[in-house]
């Protein structure tokens, strides 16, 4: 059928980002993004008393600034799609029980994101929901402790390994016309090439990102070009040589308009090793600094491809290889002169 | 719109389960539903080395007898929706990595098997899937050891606790004609009454049962006695009178028409405490028995109510309480004379 062709989906009707809110960490407000968030924390726990406790204010805080700038309330929200890498998405849980908006939970690693816009979209476009609030978060400290030793234990990293973004990033999906239109969704097939080192995702996720941004020009029928950037989630400075070589040995460049959320939210002189990742680090790059440029104009068009490592903390233990996902969304500004 | 009521969505066209798939454990298999399963296990490693990959077979199993009985390949289906309990939902994301369709990976607990329902429904109804792939799992020594200890451990359980069940069930939703129907889904709301006690899951998710059975009924203006059924996911024994304590107290007495899948699914003399649990729980007592009464037209009409707690291991140990969902679905037989 016409709005669907193979993996794509083109929405019928023109839906908006009534707003976004974006909130990042200490790292992440000495970086060149800084001054595209709607809230920089100077100190990792956020004011609060636990790790926990300040993922939760992150996207807590990111929720409130997104309603706050739409000009809505809890109240005018139909669903609430969330996740995060939490055991259980426990951050998208517990914000939903304070919202009380009826609530899909959903996991797709860094890679939720877009896998909530996407979905948001979708039940917008088929008139499912007026208002739909997607948000995800992500925490270093929480991440570290949970997949790989607590922070404090100061362990070393290996330099294929990112870091995770602290912060959180919300939209609202509205028709309601706003500066910044979703246009299409690419849905990701799951992909394993067999890595199993799980200090290095970049590579691990490099083929999936290759496989969704392979299919979405396959699927629309357009060029590179045609994007002012095709930007994936976070495979750092170690996946995102791989993910053109890729696609280059099937014929596609994209390496003009290619730039990678966990490379862009940095300086090389942090002391991040491959880049940023974690589900803040497309949304925060997405919702802050990209959807800002898409609402000026300065931008038209951008392809935002975030990808997931889908591992948990037992299974490498178990030998198993990371199985990775990427979820693409098309955006565009809705300034006269869009492409 | 009309296709919505609060949280109430009505679907436009007709949609159909174009097959079931349900898989169980031994424990399962000795309950008063054995019978209606498609492969019952007679030991809980379903033939594989560990408890990770038993879990994998079962969910595995479900999908390839509910391909085989529907007619169709892995290739015919647009988008598969799955979700579990394991960290990060494991068993779902290597599911998809094996059958490499386009996917999106949910989150709700044990209410995911009437989350990726609805969802799939959805997609269906509105043009943006023809086929879509639903499927959840939980196994017992998986859920136990990753939740409390290894079942190994042989640790006391509190006579409040369930017993996650083992198994995995499956559906295919297509607008194709079939015997039994998707008629509605209501999306729930997270509610947290303050149970903090992960042994007492029951309690902490009737509220949220509560919750979501009065919208549905006062969104379709419907009565208890409009449907055959009213089917909790796991409340068992202990959940279940609280929860018809609580409707009876806002004048909505199911009490003629409710019964719980975790009570339907053992017989009282099994060691399994206040009864069954687990994503399975709900999936195999709906694509099992509830699927072929309905398919025989035995029942005309079914609200699926599966219920989620959605903590992790580690929130209770930070004292946070126990938040709730649960997300209900009509199916309806599809034979002449249906209400």
């Amino acid at each position: 059928m016409s709005k669907v062709r193979k993996q794509t989906w083109r929405f019928d009707h023109p839906i908006f980002l009534a707003a976004t809110g974006t909130v990042v960490g200490p790292l992440e407000s000495k970086g060149p993004l800084s001054g595209n968030f709607d809230k920089e924390y100077q100190h990792l726990n956020c004011g609060e008393k636990s790790w926990t406790e300040a993922e939760r204010a992150l996207m807590r805080r990111a929720i409130a600034f997104c309603l706050a700038k739409a000009g809505k309330s809890e109240g005018d929200i139909d669903l609430f799609l969330a996740g995060d890498l939490m055991d259980q998405t426990v951050t998208s849980n517990f914000l939903a029980r304070e919202n009380r908006i009826p609530f899909l939970g959903m996991f797709g690693a860094c890679s939720s994101s877009m896998e909530t816009l996407a979905a948001g979209a979708q039940l917008v476009d088929s008139g499912f929901a007026d208002n739909v609030l997607c948000a995800v978060s992500s925490h270093n400290a929480t991440a570290e402790r949970q997949f790989r030793y607590p922070t404090e234990y100061g362990g070393p990293s290996k330099l294929t390994q990112t870091f995770t973004v602290t912060g959180a990033g919300a939209t609202i999906v509205t028709k309601e016309p706003g500066k910044v239109r979703v246009k299409e969704a690419t849905i990701g097939r799951v992909i394993d090439w067999g890595i199993d080192d799980a200090s290095n995702l970049g590579t691990a996720m490099a083929p999936a990102a290759a496989d969704t941004i392979w299919t979405h020009f396959q699927d629309t029928g357009r060029k590179p070009e045609d994007y002012d950037m095709v930007v994936t989630g976070d495979l750092s400075s170690v996946g995102s040589p791989i993910l053109n070589e890729l696609l280059l040995e099937k014929g596609l460049d994209i390496t003009n308009v290619h730039q990678d959320c966990g490379t862009m939210i940095y300086t090389p002189d942090q002391p991040v090793n491959a880049g940023g990742s974690g589900c803040a680090c497309s949304a925060v790059v997405t919702y802050g600094y990209l959807y800002n440029r898409l609402a000026e104009g300065s931008l038209k068009r951008v392809l935002v491809v975030a990808t997931g490592a889908l591992l948990n903390s037992a299974t490498p233990k178990e030998k198993d290889t990371i199985p990775c996902i990427a979820h693409a969304v098309v955006l565009e500004s809705a300034k006269e002169g869009q492409r």
